[in-house]
Order: C-alpha cells, then structure tokens, then sequence
C-alpha cells in the first residue's frame, strides 16, 4: 500500500522518481512533451473498459451528459484510446490482466506526474454470472485469481509474488445503494479474474475441452457456494495495483449470460446493448452525484 | 498434441463436436451464419499481431503484393479485425496472453469448421532483445513463463495445469535461412513470455519497483546464459496452443531496444518503421516462395 502522500497519486518507484524524463509507451505521451498537471492535474476519476469503442462512445455520452467537449484522443499510439471530460479520464485496457496492467501502470505514472490528488478508478465491464440473472449488475466485493485465492499473481525475475487484491468496501457499498436507487438490478460477490475465456472459466464451448460437463457444474457450483457471482478477465490486477497505489477502486460489471445455464451469450441484440450500458448508468450517476451533478436517468 | 485427422484443423472438444451451431463471439461470427468452407476453407497461412492497425496495413500490403483484394474486415466484434488475402489470415491479438489465447481458440474452431487443411500460423511482433542490437529479428526457438519453464501457465477448475510450449523447429530454420538470403539481420533464441511490460520484465520504469539495477541486470544476464534472445507477452500460449492442435507455429519478433542497455524504446521514428516491418518481410517472403510467387523486396 501507498505511504500516506496527502491523496496525491504516488510513484512508489524510486529509481524512476530520480529520472527527469518518461515516455509512457503504450500511451504515445512524453512527460515533457505537454504540461501534464495543466492538463490532467484535476483528474478525479478514471472509469476503464475493454473495448476501444465503447469508451469511445461513454467518454461522448459523458461529455454530452454534463455538457463539456470530450475532445481529442490524448493517446498517441493505436494501443489504447484516452478521453477526458471534465475530471474525469475515461481509457480503455483490452481484454486480460496483461493488457490491462500496463494501461495501469501507464495511467498511474500519468497521474503521479500531473499531481492528481484523491482519485477514484473504476473498470465498467461485462461478465458471466453464476446464479444472478443475465443483465445484473455486479459490484465486487473481491477479486480471486484462477487458484481461487485473493491475490493478483506476478512473476517477478523468476519468481512468483503475489499481491493481495483489494477493493474498497465502502464504495461498493455506495455504489450498490445508488444502484437500488436507479432501480438497476445490483447484486455484490467476488469476482472470479480468468486469464482465458475457455477453459479457464470452465466452458464447454473452446477449440480444447478435456473435462466434462459435470466437472464444470460441480465447479461453478463450489465458485457459487465459496461467494464468487461473476466472471471476468481483469479484476485481481485492477484490484492490486490500485490497492498497492492507494488509489480507491470497484469493480461494476453487467453479466450478459448465467452460467449456470449456459456458456454462449444469446442476449437479444438491443437487450444487449442496454445491458452493456448498465455499469456506464451506475458509475456516471455516482460520479455526477459526487460533484453534485444532478442525476438523470432513472432506469 | 492432436491426433492424426488428414492435416484437417481438429476440434478437441467432443462436447462441442456434437452441437450445430456455435458462436465465435469475440469475431462476432455464428457458424451457421455464413459459408464457412467456401470462404475460409482454403487458408493456409495466418499471420497474427497485436495491433489492429498494424494487422490492417500488412493485410493491405499484402493483397497489393501478391495482386488480390484485401476485402472486407471479416470480424463483426471490436475486439479483433480479420481480413483474407488470398490463401492468408489477417488477425490482431491485443496485448498478452489472454487476449491471445481468444484469438487462437476462435481461430482454430474457425479454420476447424471451415475445413482447413496443412495451416501454418505466423505471429509477428516486437519484443525487448537480450543482447542484440534493436532492429534484430528473432525467430523464436522456444518460449519460457515466469517460471522460466517451457510451458503454457492455464488455471482450469483452481488447479494450475502446463502446456508444453513448443514451436517448429524446421520452420524455425527455414525462416532463418531467408532472412540471411534477405539480408535482415536475424537471430534465434528463447523467447521470456513475460505477463506484463514492466516488473514481470524486470523494468526500472514502472510505476512500482522494488528491486535494484544489479538485481535487473543479474536477471537479464541469467536470461542470455539460459539462451533468451528477447521478451514479450504471448509466446507460450501461441507455441502451446498451436502445438496442441498440431499446427505449425513460429514466432518473428522485431527487437526495438537492447534491455541490456535500457528500458526505454527510444528508435527514431522512420527507422522504428522500418524495424516494425521485418517480421512481416521475412514472413511474407517465406509465404510468396512456397505459393511459388515472387519474393521482392531485398532489404
């Protein structure tokens, strides 16, 4: 965890702290290259997503919602898009904890160095729930990695260290509250953080499967009983590396199927859509609630 | 390994096997949607990357060299973009191996139900070299995890199961060869599949680090002496996966720093260019001569 920096977003990197210069690579930015506490000093909160087009198509709705310019693309390479719209910073992270670990370690270098102070980080994603219906929003209450455990694993020169995954419990629980406000079918569980779609999260439906289909009920039964009520590709990095920088962090993901039932995604195309809309309604209500926006959009 | 089905692209699922239909949902494509042995049915080749632009442009530089349409865009997802060029896939991968691993377990359900036969799968990247001067290419003889061992890292159902990670070795000396006939300075060595950019590569310039300079250069020392020529993010899963469904697979990365003198990419942009397109020579030329075609474009 962070030593206590007065909220600003610390570099816990001392090596790097002496260097003048930083090219944040996957970002296209050079630290000298723009006034960066100018430009995102204000920065507040950072809503991410998998999808390019789809934060795309949030940061607009954002920007149109609270009636400000969501401006340029800030990302100069084609790895990641990167909107801003008032104090809020909207990128995408791609599927996985590998893609998703260096938009993090990119965003907090580029927040550090802005002077950015008490910012809150969400991930807006889709899921597969176990026992919720599909279409339910979960906020998580915890990350587990694919041994089932609560850390986000790392190799480090050779070995394995692993890095507790934490998410903050109080902004879980606001974010459910408002979520019973909005009429949003909300649920809370751990999260299962899979590093495949296939085999990793126990479906039946990959190019390789040498389980059976008894083997992944009774699986997804013992994830059920143990708390677990979504699934995804990113949360036990999410989790650690905001934690390990004492930047708050939730987890608000709409689960598009129930497992229990199946493992393709047949949602209706425009049922869909409004459901991958659903974390978008609840984190903007929440962030517009904070800043004392008035909330629209009653569900 | 697969078993013997004719060269034919097997499918080793018996679950799946039995269904009629299937949805490759992050192609956005249903099996019954389109005809698949008609349209895809005669790939040979796939040339994968990470970037969906790069990807793009060698689709289109491609088409034009070998005079064919590049197409369509063939994935209705935004996750990948795919195009056909005559006889040649064209996908993107995203960042690291989960995002990898989706690409690859689609792409053979695809090319399984679409009736391919003796497919050859490229990846062509860049990578962080180990002693080699930036603008090397290195066509991967092996792929180490975090561990340092030659193997795919899957969690299925909570336990940790290997893939043995293995990569032709005749194709691996074929590539080689041209890329000497060529006049592109090339290499052959392990590849480190690393499962982030910055510590899990032993970088002093992340937003976190708690080692030394000697500890990084003590660990990419022991990488050299182990026979490591580069690091990047996708190896394992990409040799495993193929191996596994018994296609032929080779890895072609670009190296655009030597990490024994640095962290940081700093090539001057044309020449970056430049660098970045290597792989795709050496892997088209290769394409071109055993479609019989002409190889231009001694470097």
């Amino acid at each position: 965890m962070a030593k206590t920096t007065g909220g600003k977003v610390p570099l816990l990197n001392p090596i790097l702290e002496k260097e003048s210069e930083d090219y944040l690579y996957h970002f296209g930015i050079a630290k000298s290259s723009m006034d960066l506490p100018k430009l995102f000093g204000d920065i507040k909160y950072v809503c991410c997503g998998g999808s390019a087009s789809r934060i795309t198509v949030y940061a607009e709705l954002f920007a149109k919602e609270i009636g400000v310019d969501h401006g340029k693309n800030w990302s100069n390479s084609d790895r990641y898009v990167m909107y801003k719209t008032g104090p809020v910073l909207w990128i995408n992270h791609g599927m996985g904890v590998p893609s998703l670990s260096i938009m993090m370690v990119e965003t907090i270098k580029l927040l550090h160095y802005a002077g950015a102070s008490d910012v809150t980080i969400f991930r807006l994603g889709t899921s597969g729930g176990l026992g919720v219906e599909p279409g339910t929003v979960v906020v998580s209450s915890g990350a587990l990695n694919g041994e089932l455990e609560e850390f986000y694993i790392q190799y480090i020169m050779g070995k394995k260290v692993l890095r507790p995954a934490v998410l903050d419990q109080q902004l879980k629980e606001d974010l459910c509250g408002l979520a019973k406000q909005l009429n949003l079918p909300v649920e809370t569980g751990k999260t299962l953080c899979a590093d495949d779609f296939y085999e990793g999260q126990a479906r039946l439906d990959g190019a390789f499967c040498e389980y059976t289909m008894k083997d992944k009920f009774e699986f997804l039964e013992r994830l059920y009983q143990s708390g677990v009520r979504n699934i995804e590709m990113e949360a036990t990095c999410f989790a650690a590396m905001s934690h390990r920088a004492g930047i708050r962090a939730a987890i608000v993901c709409v689960t598009l199927l129930n497992r229990m039932k199946g493992d393709q995604v047949d949602v209706e195309k425009s049922k869909y859509h409004e459901f991958e809309t659903r974390p978008f309604k609840l984190v903007t209500a929440f962030i517009k609630q904070q800043l004392a926006l008035p909330v629209h959009g009653k569900n």
